[in-house]
């Protein structure tokens, strides 16, 4: 860590690789020899051309999707996404299957109940708190998908495995653990993931789409609210957000060439989350909040013994270099968000920091 | 100029000023003492706070605009605007007034029809391929917006002066001059901006609407299309595109506190127009292509004798450090944009490089 950054937990926007940083930073005024910021180039020149398909490239490879599979690049976030995906892949008399695990769920849910779509709730984790993930769900096999969001930054669960729908393709909010670990993908006819969590800065997501439900849309769909406008103009019909695409080329770039790949940063994200949790299953100070079978890799949810001891504890973790370790504003408490970005060095350091504030407090 | 940049005439993403680039990359890997970078620094902090209060204070204090009107940070570029214009504003009878300036009015009609709007276009200007700003229109007293743009990019045209409307609200794209001089905003029901030609880079419009019109969304709208949401959360119902937010805020510092505001811009945009237009004037060589009283500010496009010669003018303007400068693909020719950022100092160099080529060629 370079000495004035900090170890940084923020649950999104979040931790960049520094490298990555620095070529950004180290390119900012003549971008690929180009004269020109990455910021002033065009998005119809061939500089840019090769940032996009680049970045298309790298994430078909990483995740080893074959040619059925659309990378795009769409804005407005995955909350744009929860009215974009009813509205694209639902006509008159389809139904479709949702698992509310969560904060996120829930609201894309109701924008599919917005706009009056037949939607069914099959399994939910609110009784307790959204605080697991719920197993043997009876899917409906005439559903057009099942709904799910992967890993849940709230709560701290994550889909440790990907449920048996029967064949209904899962649609997956993943935007808190893509690329974090390898997928089995035909499993899945889309995968949706705001940019600014495992992969970039915000303002763009990648949208994966199956090319046989980028068919599904209706006629009387705005032009930027369909799936085939990016498809078919390659995430160009209008100005993409090309900033925030160049950053996550880089990005992929980086987990390709210095982290290796799916397997090893797989590897890397358990190894960092096992330092927490395993101090935390001997600790009585921390409390871990997820069920033990449904913690996520990505966002480490804790409890001190008192919300006073817990304010404390993120004021003197900041001043120790460690920040973004408060939890949600909905739920309290304190999150370490250790997406792929988040060195081991950072987990190590916020460990370190953890036991000294527990022989001092505990 | 710095030695390794070009002077820059792209249409969009366009030049941005120097020093706000410059500004950017010092603080890239620490913002504002974060120890983050502003790509991982979370929008519910007081430093992004910071920032697009500032960025909404700064748009509200040059445009002169009272506490009727908000200013909105929404993804999707104004394309998704032309969406989200007629989604929102045209209830069940109501219709609305389109005024035909070019193929980004096109567009934004088309998505009106989409949806089943009732739209009406009052005046086009196709009889003379787009060339011309109508004038003496009749609009419908009883509409509920009249629909502009006020600068056209790929034609090269500008309204002059704003029409009369009998009090009909202007809704105005001003994706292309916004910024660039003094408006009557109380003409204005709303008027929004793709940032990346005046103000930022691509991934954010900016859209400023009155609070009468905010109040007229029906109640089926998705929450990320309905202009409330933003309104009500200060644009961050969900993650900001946090990166081009910030940039706007200091292309706007940059705005009032180096060039002095929008009487200054406005007569330097003025200046490097009438260099660019006067010669042209006075050369038998090149050929403006919009009428005279609908010339742009803005956008400035031309054509040489032959296809030839404007294929080789594009190529050797970019070997002697011009980039940018070939028309719009759908039209041909030349086309020297010249936004807020772009510096006089560009233009001069691009009229030595005009004339020493017509005394080669001409």
């Amino acid at each position: 860590m370079k000495a004035d950054r900090i170890h940084n937990f923020n649950a999104g926007p979040a931790a960049l690789p520094l490298p990555v940083l620095e070529e950004i930073q180290e390119s900012f005024l003549n971008f690929a020899g180009s004269g020109m910021s990455i910021t002033e180039v065009s998005h119809r020149s061939k500089w840019f051309d090769d940032v996009i398909n680049d970045a298309v490239v790298r994430a078909k490879r990483i995740l080893k999707l074959d040619d059925r599979y659309h990378v795009l690049f769409v804005q407005g976030g995955a909350s744009m996404q929860f009215c974009m995906i009813p509205m694209n892949l639902l006509g008159a008399g389809d139904t479709a299957d949702y698992v509310n695990t969560g904060t996120w769920s829930t609201k894309a849910i109701k924008e599919a109940e917005i706009q009056g779509k037949a939607i069914r709730v099959v399994a939910s984790s609110e009784d307790r708190n959204f605080s697991y993930i719920p197993e043997g769900i009876a899917f409906n096999p005439n559903a057009v998908y099942a709904h799910i969001t992967s890993n849940n930054t709230i709560k701290g669960t994550q889909w440790a495995q990907f449920p048996d729908t029967s064949g209904v393709p899962i649609v997956s909010d993943m935007s808190s653990d893509i690329f974090s670990r390898p997928l089995d993908v035909e499993k899945f006819g889309m995968i949706y993931a705001g940019a600014q969590k495992n992969m970039g800065p915000a303002g763009v997501c990648m949208v994966i789409i199956r090319e046989d439900l980028l068919g599904r849309s209706p006629k009387d769909i705005p032009t930027m609210l369909r799936y085939s406008t990016f498809a078919e103009k390659n995430s160009m019909f209008n100005t993409p957000p090309c900033f925030s695409v160049y950053t996550v080329q880089l990005v992929l770039k980086w987990l390709e060439e210095t982290i290796g790949g799916l397997d090893k940063m797989a590897a890397l994200n358990r190894k960092k989350a096992d330092l927490l949790y395993d101090y935390m299953d001997q600790s009585e100070f921390y409390r871990g909040t997820a069920e033990k079978n449904s913690r996520s890799l990505m966002n480490v949810t804790f409890r001190l013994p008192s919300e006073d001891l817990e304010k404390t504890f993120v004021a003197e973790a900041l001043e120790n270099g460690l920040g973004g370790l408060k939890g949600h504003r909905s739920v309290g408490g304190c999150r370490a968000s250790i997406y792929n970005p988040t060195p081991l060095a950072s987990v190590e350091a916020l460990l370190d920091f953890m036991k000294t504030f527990e022989r001092k407090n505990g």
